[in-house]
């Protein structure tokens, strides 16, 4: 039994609930808030970050990089046909490159921003920091997020996928993190078509489907978020 | 041939210029400041930031992270005796956790800042960035260091070394990171004994040498730095 320690709406559990789902592990969810600092949760992992992987009784598998190294060791490097790596050094240090640039510069840059502002800020406590979104921040996501959309549709364009020929954990870093702003409408499709066909693919995944079903409490999302063909 | 590009102050460089050392691998050194956002190096990596390896006319190896598994591939695993990734899964996820606490968490909280303010702020040009160190941003940092010593302290007494039984990524990511603070005389030794002794025996291997006998101009390293018996 694998049990995960995730957020619905934090773009690194994301990219775990996803590539769990391609691996088709079968996954024991747990909802934690990070910002809680839970106790018990500190002791599983001492950064109190998400997402957190425990395997029967193994060591915590901490984060979302750490999660994809452990997955291809345990299951990628033995199903081929599935694996979201590539097969040469060289090569899997590029899907490497990406998949830090998608979690944590558009992340810092554009997603992360997003996020905070305008989910967890309205579920956390005011002492904790909740309240109304900063406009300021959300104003600079906004003017980061048009040079990271071109990005991927550069990406899309000169490769078949974002990180090489085959699909690749870079694909579900950059789905994971623009599921979360497409939920809130924020990303401008119709800027880049090339990363628009990109997402469009990486939608029809049957390992999005319960990403696409799911809704936070109070807050709907945008018209393009649940449509195959937006 | 291996070109790597690298700024001295920089602790992922220095992670970079340990483990490649501890490899025994000939590199070509080439010094970048990325406040410059060089666009040459801009073409090696999009994100402008330090180290990146290039091995031969390979790819780009970007990020402290992504070299280590590519080390790993291409060396470590072919020489067991010298490998500094654990032979289990579960344990090479607590090296990877580790890693990405000193290397992330702790330079966010601690180092970063410290070499941000007194470093690289004299060296930029004021229109980027440059000036006087902010004291409010060191004074966090200083209150921050505090845990994370004993944390590191409380790994050496528990383990043999800090991310298991044997050397690995996670001694070199915390021993670049502490080297940065202890030039600029921010790491009250005294208050942790356990992790002195770990720092200690990180220092006395050769590896260490380049970095202790280097100055940066006009800056005189504190007196604990060179000394092997601090």
């Amino acid at each position: 039994m694998l049990v995960l320690y995730h957020h619905p709406f934090s773009p690194a559990s994301r990219f775990a609930r996803l590539v769990l789902a391609e691996y088709e592990v079968h996954v024991d969810p747990r909802l934690e808030q990070p910002w809680e600092r839970r106790r018990e949760f500190l002791l599983v992992n001492p950064a109190g970050t998400v997402p957190v992987v425990v395997e029967n009784d193994g060591p915590a598998i901490c984060g979302a990089g750490v999660l994809m190294e452990y997955l291809d060791e345990t299951r990628g490097y033995m199903t081929p046909e599935k694996r979201l790596l590539p097969d040469n050094a060289g090569r899997r240090a590029e899907v490497r490159r990406l998949v830090d640039w998608f979690l944590t510069k558009f992340d810092n840059e554009v997603v992360g921003p997003f996020v905070r502002e305008k989910v967890y800020k309205q579920e956390m406590p005011r002492e904790a920091g909740g309240g109304a979104p900063d406009s300021t921040m959300l104003r600079a996501a906004r003017a980061n997020m048009g040079s990271h959309l071109r990005y991927i549709g550069y990406l899309a364009a000169s490769r078949r996928w974002l990180g090489g020929d085959r699909l690749s954990f870079a694909d579900f870093a950059a789905a994971a993190e623009l599921s979360c702003a497409d939920y809130l409408g924020e990303v401008p499709w119709d800027t880049d078509e090339n990363a628009k066909a990109w997402y469009a693919r990486m939608k029809s995944r049957p390992s999005f489907r319960p990403l696409l079903a799911e809704k936070i409490r109070g807050m709907k999302p945008s018209a393009s978020y649940e449509d195959l063909d937006f």
